[in-house]
């Protein structure tokens, strides 16, 4: 048995998230399944961060135990050509030791949020980002964004349905930069809470269109009060970029 | 009666194309039908250039004649409203001179032609793209796209089906540039043949793979021959990315 670490992209819009369930199409079950066609062995795609309904990847990690003598780039090229037509590929597949965990072992991950700022509706970014037509001020919201830095209790921006045990991560990066109409979010955490991504980038948005004034950010932080989120932001505008681990996994 | 400048994006692949024809959507016949929605009118929408099917736009540019007195503003969203759920927005609306023509006035077309070099399947960027799995020398490719450049007799890179009356046209710019796993291919003229990027960038491509030398390109071009042309590379990686008139237009 040999034990791979798998780099997977995919449109969120496609599936119902990352997580297997009962029912709707999921990341880790059309995973599964190609495992299953290839090697006729049912296993477990345990993957670095369970992205929710709509939410993109462009650089997922996921590890699987199979049994079956492949080659690292043989299982890459045919778990490829199993998932076809579904939106989801591997871009690599590396042999790992038998311990490496991809959700246990990461060090890091990072977000991108796109933001597009004008009036028209998508096209071509359709399910890609999320659109808001009045004027932000992305200047204001990277102000607002240096109150969330560093280890907090994250309650406010925390999904009630969260599950993690503690509500105290360390933020280490969160950069808002305007591009001409667009406007990037870029987060980096060891983890992060459920939601809190989206649940930041939605107030951080209200600080944007001048309905909070930069320092309410910190504020609504610090009362620890999920009441005081703005509203999430949806999740067609969330990618995950990276998952980084120790050069030496 | 006022005339109107629209500058229009559009995602290709939900289309047969930009011109209106009996059968399957165009871009021109479903900003038509707006028009006609918003202001009880059958009027043409002339645009700059003619999309093929498949080929996306970020810039195309339009004019069209409406009756009912509107604002220019107030054109752009009520054409938006009115072309939902369709991929195809109006990004700006402009009142100009009623001697103004889209087609005739341009001064200079934009195409971005976009492939994505690696062994997966596209996910994010399906129907946005031309994947080829091999790997692709840029840098030749840029080399042999010196050899496009200035005034030629293109009829080697022109479609069989083309009606421009003289096959001479002048390439200004055919820049080749890899980022990462994409090659970007950036052309501009005053106005192309049928299909020139794409059979320009599908010839390319095998100077790319090593299957032509740098040299066959101007060869290519020099022969005068529709046969001498490579595979054209397909509509769905080419982006009409922005069409220019002159400042006082």
């Amino acid at each position: 048995m040999a034990r791979f670490k798998l780099t997977i992209e995919y449109e969120g819009g496609a599936f119902s998230g990352w997580q297997r369930q009962a029912e709707g199409a999921s990341v880790q079950g059309a995973l599964e399944e190609a495992v299953f066609k290839l090697a006729g062995e049912r296993t477990e795609v345990v993957g670095a961060g369970r992205t929710d309904s709509g939410v993109h990847a462009y650089g997922q990690v996921a590890h699987v135990d199979v049994q079956k003598p492949l080659s690292a780039d043989r299982l890459r090229d045919a778990l490829n050509a199993h998932l076809r037509p579904a939106p989801v590929a591997v871009l690599k597949a590396e042999a790992v030791a038998a311990d490496f965990h991809a959700r246990f072992d990461a060090i890091r991950r990072v977000y991108l949020y796109r933001i597009v700022n004008r009036r028209a509706d998508l096209t071509l970014d359709k399910g890609r980002a999320w659109r808001l037509a009045a004027p932000l001020d992305a200047e204001a919201m990277h102000a607002a964004a240096r109150g969330l830095l560093g280890k907090h209790d994250f309650t406010t921006f925390r999904d009630s349905q969260c599950q993690a045990k503690s509500p105290v991560k360390t933020l280490d990066r969160c950069d808002v930069a305007r591009r001409g109409e667009e406007i990037e979010v870029i987060c980096e955490a060891r983890s992060f809470l459920h939601r809190q991504v989206r649940s930041m980038v939605g107030s951080l948005a209200e600080v944007g269109l001048g309905h909070w004034r930069v320092r309410d950010i910190a504020d609504a932080l610090e009362a620890r009060d999920r009441g005081r989120c703005g509203p999430v932001a949806p999740g067609e505008g969330l990618y995950l970029l990276r998952v980084d681990y120790r050069a030496d996994d």
